[in-house]
């Protein structure tokens, strides 16, 4: 920041902006005494690749455990000297002391992206890119340390090169990991403060398919005294401290036999987020247009999701005049007037996570909303924009948000 | 919750609060399956107290890196079985698999208290029961396990019983230790849920003296587009997700010498709390009465702190008449007002880590605030009210607020 700068609003988002502009890209040019993230560093400690098994889906899904490949990425960021070396080597636990910033001001923040075994035999990153970015964001935002987006894609690559051959067999195309890039605030000294060390860490593990329940995702409307974000905070990152609170409504909600939250907004309540993804409803306008709204990014509250981006590039670009692509802030009570004058078309969810899985039912209060369910499963533009994707995710349409992993032999 | 139940209301508030009354009291009556936090069942495995010379001051605060006393506590919970029998033990390393839930979700609550070295020879804790009644209402706003209040408390003096005597040494009153009790999801399982697993662990460590800044602490209020806290929110509980996304602001006011942000909230710019403390203004009113001001509890904004509670309740006694405690909303423009009007007496901020710290600046955009200092230190009011908690913490006073510590010869 200029020494002359006075205006109060030089303090926050455009300091934030500020910051994302400035990240050094590789290599470090000798103007900062800092080491710059650099994937070109990374050195390969290899674990026994027949010490253990890949197991099937049954075993990996039926523990409280998630399991991971055989290898992890880590680097270590000191505020002094900046990135070590970023290192991939065997799976296994972290070290942390009980002082560590991480534990307790939640200085910690998270990517999930998937890589996909195409049925072309190629192993695919969907438009990693778009996650190495959010993540610089999300870690400026949460003061832990920014690095060029480019490096944190060549390492989540690193790691699908050396375990996506094992771990996701050519043999068996349709199959995905889950890769979880964070950073965590390391530093073993308690006040509030931001971290003088912090650790990136990346692995790749099972996930379940979670993009079609039986009967469709059922939410329910947040209690009106618990909301997600706000206007001001940090909904739109993708910190930890969006997630931990989150979880008492949700508990709540499942104990009710709903599967999310649909968070509203504001007395206006504004349709936000379904969970942890992005909400998308189809409807006939009352003019009889039909139209895919999904809530704005511009006020900060919702994440910026690549799924939701995507959906939003692909049902623009492919439906047309068809369907009408609308980003606004939209209300429970249009949904629910659009519900009685039969105007609702079909409703989804929207993440890495859970991909596009169509919602049945929005209970909000004493009011229930119901989508047509076709066959029990998605409605038709849910199934058009899923297919579509899925097709690039599995190599059964060439594109370029499909980065083709050059995986080791 | 009953299965009849339908409310939304239920799903929240009330919730919490429900679960609050529903913690069972040691020992467990048999009815649960499930073992209660039972500190009676504290084993002990001491570390050799030769092996750590006690550091002086100047070592203890040079590093980057908290000092803890020889020994922690930790205590593990499992959905399935409850609270393990808890253990006093070496302190040490944590470890933790990459996807434990604290590390991306930030399921974790602290809190932080002190044990006062008394003139008296005696070691005490000031209302740990407070700050055990405060953990259980932030572990369960998190959705991590409860437990017994009295048990944590005694935990708590466990740890002190064992290393109160060689890092307080009885010829040196007026030394403090530094409480730091916190709970963590360990479980080991990606996917946005409430953990299955935790850890609660207790540390003891080195604390700077912060209560007396050279010229008093320096506000800056927060820019406009980030705010703390949100009604709705979880800006009473401490929990870590209160702590990380505020260093950002924190880290720029820094920068421009202030030492901490001043959150307002809402259009009406409301005064909540001064960095992560609570925040007190002595002012006339305009009819000319001297009042003690600071912001409520009942929005659930701000923390309801122990030593703000102190002060509120040791004003009401002590000065009476004299000064009116008043806890209500009020705004940044009030105190703006007051200070054009020459009725300005005091500020200070309240809490643990900073206990009673005079105010000696606020900045709100271009706007500067100084209050009074009597020879560069605490105003009248702020002086007593100090010097009156000192007096019970450091045994000067007896008071019921002490709590002493039964330590080990």
């Amino acid at each position: 920041m200029a020494p002359h700068s006075t205006a109060t609003e030089d303090l926050a988002a455009t300091a934030l902006e500020n910051k994302i502009a400035q990240q050094p890209s590789r290599p470090s040019n000798g103007s900062s005494t800092l080491a710059a993230l650099d994937a070109s560093k990374l050195t390969y400690t290899l674990a026994d690749p027949s010490a253990r098994a890949v197991p099937d889906d049954a075993t990996a899904f039926s523990g409280n455990e998630t399991i991971c490949t055989d290898h992890m990425v880590t680097a270590v960021w000191h505020a002094s000297t900046g990135w070590a070396a970023p290192e991939l080597k065997p799976y296994g636990p972290l070290t942390l002391m009980p002082t560590a910033s991480v534990l307790h001001y939640a200085t910690e923040c998270f990517e999930g992206l998937k890589a996909y075994r195409g049925y072309d035999g190629k192993l695919r990153l969907f438009r990693p890119n778009l996650n190495a970015n959010r993540m610089l964001m999300s870690t400026l935002r949460i003061s832990l340390p920014g690095f060029d987006p480019a490096e944190l894609e060549r390492l989540i690559l690193a790691l699908m090169e050396v375990d996506g051959p094992k771990w996701l067999p050519r043999d068996q195309p349709g199959r995905f990991l889950y890769l979880r890039p964070a950073i965590i605030g390391t530093q073993p000294q308690l006040g509030v403060q931001a971290p003088r060390e912090a650790l990136l860490f990346i692995t790749a593990s099972f996930m379940p398919k979670m993009d079609a329940p039986a009967g469709g995702m059922k939410l329910h409307t947040n209690p009106e005294d618990m909301i997600r974000a706000w206007v001001g905070g940090f909904g739109y990152a993708k910190v930890g401290a969006n997630y931990g609170p989150s979880l008492l409504a949700t508990n709540e909600a499942r104990q009710r036999g709903f599967g999310q939250i649909l968070w509203l907004y504001g007395p206006e309540n504004y349709c936000t987020e379904a969970g942890a993804s992005n909400f998308f409803v189809v409807w006939r306008t009352q003019d009889g247009k039909r139209q895919l709204v999904t809530a704005p990014l511009d006020d900060k509250l919702i994440l910026d999701g690549v799924t939701r981006r995507s959906v939003v590039q692909l049902a623009r670009e492919r439906l047309g005049e068809e369907l009408e692509v609308v980003e606004r802030k939209y209300t429970i009570d249009e949904v629910i007037e659009a519900d009685k004058e039969g105007r609702l078309i079909e409703a989804f969810a929207a993440g890495t996570a859970f991909f596009i899985c169509p919602v049945s039912q929005i209970r909000h209060r004493d009011h229930d909303i119901h989508f047509p369910m076709v066959k029990g499963e998605s409605g038709q533009y849910t199934s058009m924009i899923k297919g579509w994707m899925t097709d690039i995710m599995y190599g059964k349409e060439q594109h370029p948000w499909g980065v083709v992993v050059n995986e080791r032999q």
